[in-house]
């Protein structure tokens, strides 16, 4: 069956689509795509954009997009689907897209695969103590017993505690299945029967922080969520756990944890801080049993050629017919970061 | 079917027995088998250990294990396995023990799973210049922005050669699988069908040299593999590639490697070195591009446990009647380490 030919158009911020698509990306759209746009649009009233948004069936969106509204879409009868090449979509996405029947969907699966990847990551080097021994053989250039360091080293029987079974979370529980780890995941929203599902098991908070060898927060960022770990958790921590922050800061006690740092109690691997940066006299920065990253474990470099590639798979999607794979509703947008 | 119980007995090094048995292991053996000594034989010469190896059907070997010969065999009528509770068994099992149609296994394949576990680990480290950048961060306490440092930065994309289909590089491809990676694996012994098989493409070691963004050894050491990544080899790396070696220190030509890396031309994870402890003034302890770890990829820990566990599921499978699981044949001791 042949299908008419669908308007691709491009529209987000300065700079953004030269990283987002790679060379070949926008050379070669599949079959029943019409690219309108090399050059995306950076606002949608000028002369150019209007003339643009006439002709677009599909909006192909990216970081600091301009607002689609209700005057938007005015000038953009033929509209049905905005495709977000990033993340959230809370920032350009208005509630009358939903409402005229515009189908939107999101590159936030794609945006969880690396923090999960990070996540993954640290956590294998974490319960084989890998950075703190690598330390130390730099620091003294002699021999040394790694097991004779940390006698309960190893990736073998251990807990890991996943804090949020967001997008992220499910990504590092999947990534977490061919290990034999132990995993349990505490979320209020996830039931006994779906965490079975995931093949973890749903504990309370409390529980996690009192038994996991490794804590690791996937909680999103709400009002709900600020302060989530707090000094009463952190406190409940086994000696010798590692705690895992790709999140946000806002969420942790953080003078609660560096507290149990310096007491050399907890370890901790810190994507995010408050505030971000850490000001130059932070005691986080010295101390041995803290590794700190710039917020690094999201889409980055080549990573953020996958966010293009998701929103032109959906596009490929819709010229075939077949329904969207991650669309988003606007009543989602309350529960997710 | 009830099937007569089996008498396994315990041989190994001193000190080995409480490295690998956890709590639990020795206390209730499966139906069907029955242990005949806590206290694992050091020797088979003394008349305790002629009285233990006249009863029993399973040996239970661990490192340090005497070497069972044609005399052990003659005072052991009732021997018709050895599962070997670590890797070779090249140092205790004598060919008189096949040619007297005694069945061997190992554990070497539950010993690889740690050395893959931190290979995936690093290579997800490398791609993204996670270290590089917390290094950065740590040193200047001031706002780092990762993909300036690094554009090229990401796991999604990068192409990961792996030297050696061994059991650890095949392990390494297996845990590879569920990343947006492109692998190809080098391997005289490997065919392009199995290759299939294992979902990577063959390719000859210059190819993989020159094309990967990452480079991990999973060769084992043999006198035909000695300096197999030559000077000539790694001159063929491109800038950037992070060359990762979990085998041994001889396959490498660590002075080619180190001037590269003194030229910032390549960055290093090196958990094996020659010599062995590398002396205090070696310039790869200073140098910012090089991770070193003690030896530490290896079983470790309760890593040691999964060994035993590996051990005594052999034995459970004896005693159901089922075949091994992982045998060991006197011709494959050539080609494995």
């Amino acid at each position: 069956m042949s299908r008419e030919t669908l308007n691709v158009a491009l529209a987000m911020g300065p700079g953004v689509a030269s990283r987002i698509f790679s060379a070949g990306h926008l050379e070669s759209l599949p079959a029943g795509l019409r690219l309108l746009n090399h050059e995306p649009m950076e606002e949608f009233s000028s002369r150019r954009s209007l003339a643009l948004l006439a002709e677009t069936d599909i909006l192909l969106t990216g970081w600091n997009c301009a607002r689609v509204d209700a005057t938007v879409l005015d000038a953009a009868p033929r509209l049905r689907h905005i495709l977000h090449a990033g993340g959230t979509v809370k920032n350009h996405v208005d509630g009358a897209c939903w409402a005229r029947g515009v189908q939107v969907s999101t590159a936030a699966e794609a945006n969880a695969i690396p923090v999960a990847e990070y996540t993954l990551a640290m956590i294998l080097l974490a319960n084989k103590r890998v950075l703190q021994i690598a330390g130390t053989l730099h620091r003294e250039k002699a021999p040394v017993e790694p097991d004779g360091l940390f006698p309960d080293m190893g990736n073998y029987g251990k807990r890991v505690g996943i804090i949020g079974a967001s997008k992220i979370g499910r990504h590092v529980i999947r990534l977490l299945q061919p290990f034999e780890l132990d995993i349990v995941v505490a979320d209020p929203f996830l039931s006994a029967d779906e965490a079975k599902v995931l093949g973890v098991r749903a504990v309370g908070l409390e529980e996690l922080m009192e038994t996991s060898n490794v804590v690791s927060l996937h909680a999103p960022s709400l009002p709900s969520t600020l302060d989530l770990v707090n000094a009463g958790l952190i406190a409940r921590m086994r000696t010798g756990t590692t705690f895992i922050n790709t999140a946000r800061g806002e969420l942790v006690d953080q003078e609660a944890l560096l507290a149990r740092l310096e007491r050399h109690e907890l370890f901790a691997v810190l994507d995010v801080t408050t505030p971000w940066v850490l000001p130059p006299d932070s005691r986080f920065y010295a101390n041995p049993n803290v590794l700190l990253t710039p917020h690094l474990a999201g889409s980055l470099g080549t990573e953020l050629e996958r966010l293009a590639a998701t929103a032109l798979a959906e596009a490929q999607r819709i010229s075939r017919g077949e329904p969207l794979r991650f669309p988003v509703q606007d009543e989602d947008l309350a529960f997710t970061a």
